[in-house]
C-alpha cells in the first residue's frame, strides 16, 4: 500500500521533470533554419538529461521492487532524491542556453553528483530496513557502478574550468555505463 | 507490477504532453476579436497534435495490454517514443506561430515521423519478448497501417518545401486512419 | 484494466490543468500592495475554474465508477471532454487578466457550455454500451442539472457583451448547483 | 476504489506542485557567478517549500491509510487543501524574488495558515465518517502538533511587517517540527 504510493509519487515527479525539461526548448520567433540554429545546444541538454532521468526512473523503478517493508527513513531519502533530480531541467536549460561555458557546466555536474549521493542513501535505507540479506542487498554487491559514477563526476566538476569537453565526456560516459538497466536485481529476481 | 509501472509513467507523460501544448496557447493582452486572431492558428495546430497523442494514447493502451513479460528492451524502447513524442509541444507551438511555413511543417512531421517510427521498434520489442504467438503479432498482422503511415510522412516532409497544404492534409489524413483504436487487437483479444 | 488506464490517464490530465492554472497567478515585479493588485482578478477567475474543475473530476469519478465495459466510444467521449477542459487554463487567464470584459467572458462561457455538452455526450456513451438498465441510467434520470446548465450557459454567454455580470452570476449559479456531488449516483451504489 | 482515485488525484496535483515550483528558478541570462545570485534566495525558498509539501505529502499519506468510508465531505475537504497549497509555488516564487520583504513573508504564512487549517478541517471530516474509534482518531490525540503550528504561524504572520526573519524561523521550526512522518499513526497501524 504504502509502497505504491511511493512508486506512485515518484513516477509522478519523474515524469513531470522529464516533460517540463522541454518547456525550455523556447520557441524560435523566425521560421528559418537560422532561428534554428540556438535551439541545438539545448536540445543537445535535453538528450542527455532526458537519458539521465530515464536511467533514474529505470534503476528507481528495480530497486523500489525489492522493497517489503517502508520506513519513514526510506520516504524522505526518497523525497531528498527526488529534490536533487527536480534542479535538472534548471542546469540543462542554463547549459544549454550558455553553450557549455564552464560554470553552467559544473553546475550540471554538481547536481549529478548530489542525485548519485542521494541515490546511494536511499539504497542504503532500503537494505537497512530490509535485512542483510536482502534482494537488493545481494543484487548490487559493492555497487561498483555507483561508486565509479561518483568517482567521474568529482573528476569531471573542477575539470569544466579548465576545459569542459572533458566534463562532457565523462557525463556522457556515466550515462553510457547506466543505460542498460542493472541486470543483477532482474537475475537475482528471476529466482 | 513492471508493467504497472511502465503504464503508469506513460500516463503520467502523455498526459503532461497533452496538457502542456495548452501553455503554448499565449494569452492575449487585448480583450478584443482582433487580438485573439493570432491565436487562431496556433489553437488549429494543438487540436491536431492532441488528436495525435490521443490516438499513441489509445493504441499505446491496447498495445500495452497485450504484455505479458516486460524486458529491458521494451523499457528502453517505451522511453524512446515517448522522448520523441515529448518533442510535439515544442513543433506544435513553432508551427503555429509561424503560420505553416515551410520548415515548421516540415519539422513537425519528422517528429510524427520519428514517433511512428518508435512505435514500430516498441511493438516489435514486445513482439520479440512475447514470441511470434503473442496476441500482439496476431493483431497487428502485417501492420500495414504503421507502413503506410511511415510512406505518408515520408512524403508530406519534403513537400512542405513547395506547398505545405499536401503536408498538412497528409498529417490530417494520417490522425483520421488512426483515429479508430485498432479494431484488431479488440477482436483478438475478445477470444 | 482498461478503465483503470481511462482513470489513471483523466486524472493526470485533470490534475495538471488544475495546477498549470495557477501559473497565470504572474509573480509581481514589486512587492506592496499595489503590485498584489492585479494578481486579484486572476486570483478571482482561479477560484472559480478551480472549482469546476473540482466538480469535473469528483462528478467524472462517480460516473466512471459505474461503468463495467469500456469501448472506443467511451475512450473517445473521454478525450473530447478533456480537451475542452484543458482550454480552461487559457479563457481563465484571459479573463482575470483583463477584468472580466465582454468577449473573454463569454468565450470562459463557451467552454464551459462545450465541456458541459462533452460531459453529457460521454455520459451517452456509456449508457450505450452497459444497457438501459445500467447504474448510471438509473441514477441520472432525466439528467436535469445537466440540461439547465446548458441553459444558464446558452443565456450567460450573449448577455456577457450587454452586462457582464449576469454571465459572471450564472457561471457561480451552475458551479454551485454542482458542487454537491451528484447524490443519486451514490444512492443508487449503495443498494 | 473511491479512495484510490482520491490519492491518485491528490498525488498527481502535489507531485506538480512540488515540480512546476522549479520553474520560478529563471535561467540566468549570464553564465559566471554573478549572474548566478539572484538565484540564490529563490533557491532556498524553494527547498522551504520543497519539503513543506513533502511533509504534506507523507502525512496525507498516512492518513488517508486510515479511511475505509469516503464521503462528499471528505472528497470536498482535500479539494479545500490541494487548493491552498497550489498557491505555494506563487508564494515561494515572490518571496524568493523580492528578497524576504515583509509582504511576501507574510503572504507565503498565510497560505502555509491556511493549508494548516484546510488539513485539520479534512481530519475532522474523516474521523467524522469513520466514528469516534477511528485508527485516526486516536492516532492524533489532542493533535497537538498541527494546533502549535497554527499559532506559530498566526504569530509569525504579523511579525513579518516588524522583522522578517522572526517569521523565517517559525516557518522553519514547524517544517522542522513536521519533518518526522507521525509516529503515532504508524504505531497505531502496527497493532
Amino acid at each position: 500500500m504504502t509502497k505504491n504510493r511511493l512508486e506512485a509519487f515518484s513516477d509522478g515527479v519523474l515524469a513531470i521533470i522529464i516533460t517540463i525539461m522541454v518547456l525550455e526548448l523556447k520557441i524560435p520567433h523566425g521560421s528559418d533554419w537560422e532561428s534554428l540554429r540556438p535551439v541545438i545546444p539545448v536540445l543537445l541538454c535535453y538528450i542527455m538529461s532526458f537519458i539521465y532521468v530515464a536511467i533514474y526512473w529505470n534503476n528507481h523503478h528495480h530497486m523500489i521492487y525489492t522493497v517489503k517493508k517502508v520506513s519513514g527513513g526510506i520516504l524522505w531519502a526518497n523525497m531528498h532524491l527526488l529534490f536533487w533530480l527536480s534542479l535538472i531541467p534548471f542546469t540543462t536549460g542554463w547549459m544549454g542556453e550558455n553553450h557549455f561555458t564552464p560554470l553552467p557546466v559544473a553546475l550540471y555536474g554538481v547536481v549529478l553528483l548530489m542525485s548519485a549521493a542521494a541515490y546511494i542513501i536511499l539504497q542504503k535505507q532500503i537494505i537497512k530496513k530490509q535485512g542483510n540479506d536482502s534482494v537488493l542487498k545481494n543484487a548490487i554487491g559493492k555497487d561498483l557502478k555507483g561508486y565509479i559514477s561518483l568517482i567521474l563526476y568529482l573528476i569531471a566538476i573542477p575539470f569544466s574550468f579548465i576545459t569542459t569537453w572533458v566534463s562532457e565526456v565523462s557525463y556522457f560516459l556515466v550515462a553510457m555505463m547506466w543505460l542498460i538497466p542493472d541486470k543483477r536485481i532482474e537475475k537475482n529476481l528471476d529466482h
